[in-house]
């Protein structure tokens, strides 16, 4: 398998098992790994987890038991093998599965913190990767859905823990609606700009599983570039400095 | 009176008469002004209207017909001494009655664009303003609240026709639902911010009567100070240049 290369998030010292003809790990991965405050102890769960790299990278950072989500048999696979080259058999299990069954392996209001990187297109939104399928269903809502994501995190999750999730600018009122209906509050969230004066594009988000009423923080952002040079906020996220 | 005194926003050439003692208008005035994408015939509408500031000024601008929507008569009838002083009487329209009273004056599905700065607290936050209740009900849900706001919005609206809203992020969340529950859609938002390094601390909102789908363009901020200077794109707006 001559497509197989090792990465590393933010000098975690975890080493990610990536196959560019499926789908690798990209800015969104780190940025949210960066975003997430991690829990010490208990459990976390990284949804739609891909290869595992926020998960993974995440055991670096805590000694919570982690548990990565992913339907799709290939990227699976693929974060057993990260698992077992990090040594990770004890503290990392993978779950091959869709989200929909997630309570068969998991249960309810018994996960203390989610990250979650879920498909951001619509299944109706054109795309130019009909010829990629594990890459079709991990970005576009082909398999799961917006709903059933969020409904997901508030089944899984205890009352007052906190999901982490990276998305779309443009569908932010429908996450916000959805979340609303589930009883997630979005307490904090950060945009993500190429440039200061460049629309956002991609949008951080800090959420609690609560019935109070949420009062929400809309942070810096993050400016990814000055002029063509890394920011030295975003040096710092990528390098893990 | 010696408590009136004139005032212009932004360069429009209108002067509205302010009185210290009720409310005058302030930062989010202006930066609502500014925000709006004016329409250039038809009618307008300036919800929760103050002393008029929005509303008056914007004839600097178009030639549609603006009608002032204010229920508390100490500012309405402030709005109308400005209406004369600028000659305005056949532009502007001063509405004394509660948004909730609103089909009383004006049609359904009528209005081509439509400017609004509601009470941004709810009913029960704490405020210091107890012993002025011409600004207690300016600043607070104490005579309306967001959803009466928002569905005033949609029943006034023609469909595709636009709402400028200036808010709190964090009630963000709030704002999306009830706009959701009311087909009133978010197109463009502005975060803005008193330093590049700060939370945000008002939001404007762009929003489209539409039964379609959104796609939410998150726009680059509005930074307001550069160290302790203006910045000199909040000058621009200020000045008027």
């Amino acid at each position: 398998m001559s497509n197989i290369y090792k990465d590393v998030i933010s000098n975690s010292g975890i080493t990610i098992n990536q196959n560019k003809d499926l789908y690798s790990f990209n800015l969104d991965t780190i940025l949210l790994y960066n975003f997430a405050k991690v829990v010490k102890k208990g459990k976390i769960v990284d949804l739609c987890s891909g290869n595992g790299a926020i998960g993974l990278s995440l055991a670096s950072k805590t000694k919570a038991h982690i548990y990565l989500v992913e339907l799709q048999k290939e990227l699976s696979h693929l974060a057993e093998t990260s698992i077992l080259d990090n040594d990770l058999t004890d503290q990392v299990t993978s779950i091959n599965d869709g989200i929909k069954n997630v309570q068969r392996h998991l249960h309810h209001d018994s996960i203390d913190m989610i990250v979650c990187n879920p498909p951001y297109f619509t299944s109706k939104e054109s795309t130019h990767i009909k010829n990629n399928p594990v890459l079709a269903i991990a970005r576009h809502e082909i398999k799961t859905d917006l709903s059933e994501v969020i409904y997901s995190i508030k089944v899984l999750l205890k009352e007052n823990s906190h999901a982490y999730i990276v998305y779309r600018p443009d569908r932010l009122s429908e996450l916000f609606n959805v979340m609303s209906e589930q009883k997630i509050q979005p307490k904090r969230i950060k945009f993500v700009r190429s440039h200061n004066d460049d629309n956002a594009n991609l949008v951080l988000v800090d959420a609690i599983k609560t019935v109070k009423t949420a009062s929400l923080v809309v942070e810096p952002d993050l400016v990814m570039y000055n002029g063509d040079q890394l920011s030295s906020e975003a040096k710092k996220i990528i390098e893990g400095l």
